[in-house]
């Protein structure tokens, strides 16, 4: 078993931890620097009633913490699943540089998630503009201050 | 000032405080149900060191915890900027029903966020498939438990 066989077992573990304890679906993530393991976790949608807590947002979360920072270059990681739109958004504000998943989203659809009618959710009429002059004045203002970021 | 108006300026306000704290960019949200404000929350991305804190993750998570679901059916979100894929996939996870943001993915590409770059993002090669099998295996799994859900 090579190095990535073995992160990808990690994951797979971590989502068998999830299910047994009942914590949410089948979704475990590790993530690795440098071929060091810096977060591994699973997704806890139920345990926690929160719809984010998949498991890449919670092992993002946990590297961010361990790291001391959102941004997480040189960072892999090692997922069940095919990241949904929400996970893939985080991974890529994390900047973190490549993406191993098991199953992919028509798999993921044959046990009842999501995740494929939500990359193809068409938003039109979903979200709709309100009052875009007044956030204008918004950004204006934060433009203005030296210490922005853009995270 | 209708209702609408209304609680776009409490987004408004959230964002501004936000700043002024320089707590990360400025994105106020505000969740209602039935014209009352369950949750407001602003982006944390620098205070906390945590690349998923953007306004609608951090009222999305505050919602769910105050009504202890998951689900937010029902409920409507106001931010002021639209939203990036990340928190539009957090939306569709909540079962949120409708969204108004003020700015929009060219404006916020104007002080230097990524929304737009993310939204047009090509995945291929980024994101790759290993271990396929093994994960089908615990889906099958997953796929025997009784008490499964698929949030």
């Amino acid at each position: 078993m090579d190095k990535q066989n073995y992160f990808m077992s990690v994951a797979i573990k971590e989502a068998k931890k999830g299910i047994t304890s009942l914590h949410g679906g089948p979704f475990g993530a590790v993530i690795v620097k440098d071929n060091i393991i810096i977060a591994r976790a699973h997704n806890c949608v139920v345990k926690n009633n929160d719809p984010t807590s998949h498991g890449e947002m919670n092992a993002i979360r946990k590297a961010s913490k361990k790291l001391k920072t959102f941004d997480l270059s040189g960072c892999v990681i090692y997922t069940t699943g095919e990241p949904c739109p929400m996970c893939l958004g985080a991974i890529l504000w994390a900047n973190i540089s490549k993406v191993y998943y098991g199953a992919n989203y028509n798999d993921t659809e044959m046990i009842g998630f999501r995740d494929k009618k939500f990359s193809e959710f068409d938003s039109k009429d979903f979200v709709v503009e309100l009052d875009r002059d007044k956030v204008l004045e918004l950004y204006n203002e934060y433009n203005n201050i030296k210490e922005r970021t853009s995270y």
